[in-house]
């Protein structure tokens, strides 16, 4: 079986320690009682406070209709994602600020609030608030999946610190 | 002295491989006589064809005021960025299609032309058409540098292949 880390609330401000180094993540959604997970590697950060993020989900994607209808989804980071997609069953948890299942299994799962779908009609990219983080704290750096296209993926590698060499300006 | 790989043609349809990752990329900006070098962490895919991205340049920045004002930028992807641009010097190339300098020690250059602007005023966001790119053949996956805040980065790990059981509508 695969574990469901027990998660703690994590500062919505600081979300880049996980998004930024572009993993994929599971977008759960929920729309009239049906819910849906979806893989998704186009994302980025906008902004730390209010915490937007900008998620690029393509218009034939079931989930699709589902979060622009909704307005809500939740961000799941894991560190097998697709492994576990095929061949395990995830557990729905429930969000704590939006009506959206979070999924157990994950490191870190995100509550979204649609912000802004200015750019849906012409990029597909929705602009989500975070408005609530959970998080496993430990470990601090996890072994997220990175895609390259063509069937193939890349693993995260270790943590450099160059804390020591950053002026404190420079630690935002 | 840091080596600057022989790059050749490179089809703009699949940077994917090198930007979906998440990796830490250099945006150089040329404008007025004036060169700049950025590190960028906040991008996204948004399209395949035309090979579009975003790029989040935080209104601070020097180089926001070029890129906006020229319309140009190029993105380069490196396996060491950090400690590069700290300690060495960077060898600027020239652009085949962009009037911007491209970073000769870099693994691959992605030519860029301004997009779209309708989301900077808002969100700093640029969307950009990779126009050309130039990669050095090998290595196929680049040991990139991807960063999480708070001075720690974390490095690409091993690359793996899930091809085999991937069906051909999903290999895109």
């Amino acid at each position: 079986m695969v574990k469901r880390p027990a998660k703690a609330d994590f500062p919505v401000s600081n979300v880049r320690r996980y998004l930024e180094p572009g993993p994929i993540v599971l977008v759960s959604s929920r729309w009239r009682g049906q819910d849906n997970v979806m893989t998704l590697g186009w994302h980025t950060l906008l902004e730390f406070t209010p915490a937007l993020i900008g998620l690029m989900i393509a218009g034939g994607n079931h989930s699709f209709d589902m979060v622009r209808d909704s307005g809500a989804c939740i961000g799941n980071t894991s560190g097998a994602a697709v492994d576990k997609f095929a061949r395990f069953g995830l557990t729905a948890g429930q969000g704590a600020v939006v009506d959206v299942p979070l999924i157990e299994e994950c490191h870190a799962c995100f509550e979204c609030r649609l912000h802004d779908d200015a750019m849906v009609d012409r990029y597909n990219l929705f602009v989500f608030e975070v408005v609530k983080a959970h998080m496993a704290p430990v470990p601090r750096h996890p072994r997220t999946l990175h895609y390259t296209g063509d069937g193939v993926f890349m693993t995260a590698g270790k943590a450099i610190s160059r804390r020591s060499k950053f002026r404190p300006e420079l630690l935002d």
